[in-house]
């Protein structure tokens, strides 16, 4: 893509200024109509090293309405290198109606990460870049990319600023991490950025590769350019993104699961203390080894996640995991894609995030109560794979529970909830009606299990009739994983 | 405060069983109505290293209702022991009607900071302390502070679990800092942790000294207390804080203040080209020492804030500073005390946060129009200085400017602003009502600009008429504030 760039074309000063002050108007008034149209906008720069990023990000700031227009510096990016591909961006999206603009972004992370690790990682693979981009605007994101393109003789002249802030940023980096080693040179920069480009040059997401020798006309270009991609997509308006291709079959996983499980009070005793033992152990050295865990709990309504979660907990150092309970989403997380409130409670390093509901409420209840359009809840189940194929890639145990109880039993927990004082609280009137849409939810069930159970996050569906039994069992297969993935380098 | 805690007390493991569940469901009940009632929430945990805080916490979560009752774990505070105090647990507040419970908090923080750093620092005095408590108290937060206590016997005893997680996570920390240097003995933490707990003991935030040399006892009694606590301060319901005694003054700071300056455009252009160069410089270096700056624009509607800040910002690189438009609190910020939102837009270490207008709406626009209660903004006053205060002493630049303009060229810029098409958006009713108000306004400003202009974060009044002398003012008052402060140490 970069070949075919002129970059010789130059404005005069006295054009240029002209031109800024009215694109300056022409900016903010498309920014306040992405505003009232509550569309989020997300605008990232990359490009070579001395491509003047920050003088153009400075002046589209003078020329912008600052309000709802967030510049997420670079600087940040430093601290994230081993981060989750894409979480620091999911924990700095920008919400409905916000621009960010990011200085610096995924692209940025890629070649750090392949720079400095000697292992091949999948973390950013263009695969996972395009999906990421893809969720995004499939979602009615604006995302708009440039990437600042430079001649050879540009980039040497402008790389020698030792005086910039980005010099004295690179530095402390520098002198903080390991070598970035050496530079390569601009040939092989050349092929590496054209190959990205094309890569990832994708219908929902394309590049804007602008010639950057100028800044001026650079920073003319990109200005064009946001005010064009704004208006078009505002003119279109929301599109319903399609729905994938979807086979017509009939899904089973759990007609082959007999809930109904034995299991004594003294043998749920004498094992759940050396699970507990194990589980304690366990935690240490994933803890030592920087391994971190995404466990989620679905299941029929009282089907005991509670109790399970509780269990499983109960050998734990808080220290070291939390508890996420999810229910409908808060004002704030409708701000967001679905996804974001489950991206910004991943765990850190060696943490554990334990969530009882998940984003699996997507292909469930909003499928069946029609939060989530058909062709929302029907893209979900490639969106969640690849979700969870990224956590897996940055080296974290994922895993899923259903935990399945038969329609006697749940009635029998609901009427014992009823009629217990304490536990009132527990029962709604939603449970009795989502009751019955048993068979409605079942096949969604069905349709989940079968279609999201990957090897790097499997299901485990919990016979949940005894609760010994199934606390038990959820409590050996995380020992299962956890020991697994410890075998693995 | 410790020498009279009786430390032999200890219950019997069939009793410990039976009461435990009982006061979980109380607990579960407890939990439920704050939430109802929209409390806030704050549990910390201090004590003795040994004092099992990790064990006690897991039964309280075993026992409690887990939506909206998150764990904060001490983890989390190795990295931010750099940072301004209380950032980190403002960035981690409870929500209405949430809890947070802080397995170690700010006084461990303090301990820290005291173990590891040779200069004597403020930044965690009891002061501070106290200061940051009884905001959230007389805000109706709910604050229960623990102090696990020991006897020598079991300190000694339990300090030895090697195979714990804590453990692992202080070895991993010790290996990655300096070192703790040599522990001291019991009698000296003694002495030490009892002059914290008498210093800090307030009758808005009381400590609960916790005799923990049996586990079981102390879990007991911790949770007897958080139900007691809550319970009483659910029945006595939201209270409106006495506001301090306030002087019955005249105060006056603008009529000293001519707003009409002379400045031509040419000398301006000069004059901007080398104080652009000038902060360009003072940004570089003052990442390179690590000191960030808060800085603040208030004024008079069409001021000029925007302005002015655009030609501060106009040298600096994006990739140091950030700018925050400060509206009406959206739905997220109103879950929050109102200095939640600027505390979680702090600088990191050399950057430089800007605020079009700020935390000082609480003594104007809210004072004026009703949104504080006269309590609340009467007490903002010492709230806002002490909060100043706590930056000022992180090592942090704190400026403030008011953009003063007279009532005529406010006219002057209202009636073009309607004029010109692409300016309409700038001008609202809401500016033309709050111009009805001047001379309200004009003793709010007054009190605010006196009784809050501070050396550590003084106000610079801006003679605003002509554009280009205020401009230039700004710059010049940021330079020499950031000159000053580089001289230090």
């Amino acid at each position: 893509m970069l070949e075919k760039v002129d970059l010789k074309n130059k404005l005069k000063k006295g054009e240029y200024s002209a031109k800024l002050a009215e694109l300056g108007l022409q900016l903010g008034e498309v920014q306040r109509r992405a505003r009232e149209e509550q569309r989020p906008i997300i605008i990232l720069f990359e490009g070579w090293r001395g491509s003047k990023r920050s003088e153009i990000i400075n002046t589209l700031m003078q020329n912008m309405d600052a309000r709802g227009f967030d510049v997420l510096s670079s600087m940040e990016l430093i601290d994230v290198t081993d981060r989750p591909a894409f979480e620091f961006f999911w924990n700095n999206l920008p919400g409905l109606g916000e621009i960010r603009v990011y200085h610096r972004s995924w692209y940025y992370l890629r070649n750090v990460h392949q720079g400095h690790s000697c292992e091949t990682s999948d973390m950013y693979s263009y695969n996972h870049i395009n999906s990421f981009e893809k969720v995004l605007t499939d979602d009615n994101y604006i995302v708009i990319k440039f990437f600042l393109h430079l001649s050879e003789n540009a980039q040497k002249k402008n790389m020698t600023d030792e005086s910039s802030l980005g010099y004295a940023i690179r530095s402390k980096y520098l002198s903080e991490h390991a070598s970035e080693g050496k530079r390569a040179d601009y040939q092989t920069f050349f092929k590496q950025y054209d190959e990205m480009l094309s890569a990832t040059d994708t219908e929902n997401a394309p590049w804007n590769v602008i010639a950057a020798d100028s800044t001026r006309t650079a920073t003319i270009n990109i200005m064009e350019n946001i005010i064009a991609t704004v208006t078009a997509k505002l003119e279109a308006g929301k599109v319903d993104a399609p729905a994938p291709a979807r086979e017509d079959v009939k899904y089973d996983a759990l007609s082959k699961v007999n809930p109904a499980k034995e299991m004594t009070k003294e043998k749920y005793k004498e094992k759940l203390a050396k699970y507990q033992k194990k589980l304690q152990k366990l935690q240490v050295e994933m803890y030592k080894r920087g391994i971190s865990a995404v466990i989620g709990f679905e299941g029929w309504d009282a089907g005991g996640k509670g109790g399970a979660i509780r269990r499983l907990t109960s050998g734990l150092d808080p220290l070291g995991y939390q508890v996420f309970p999810v229910a409908s989403p808060t004002v704030v997380e409708r701000n967001y894609n679905y996804q974001w409130r489950f991206w910004i409670h991943l765990p850190k390093s060696g943490e554990f995030s334990i969530f009882d509901r998940t984003w699996y409420g997507r292909v469930m209840v909003e499928r069946l109560e029609g939060f989530a359009k058909p062709n929302e809840w029907q893209r979900a189940f490639d969106e969640i794979n690849e979700m969870e194929k990224q956590w897996a890639d940055a080296g974290m145990v994922v895993c899923k529970f259903w935990l399945q109880i038969d329609k006697d039993e749940q009635l029998r927990r609901f009427t014992e909830r009823q009629n217990t004082p304490e536990k009132q609280w527990k029962i709604t009137d939603e449970d009795w009606r989502n009751r019955e849409k048993w068979e409605a939810y079942e096949d969604a069930v069905n349709e989940m299990l079968v279609r999201t159970n990957k090897d790097y996050a499997p299901w485990t569906i919990v016979e949940g009739n005894n609760k010994y039994y199934a606390r038990l069992k959820v409590m050996k297969t995380v020992i299962d994983l956890f020991e697994k993935r410890l075998a693995q380098k």
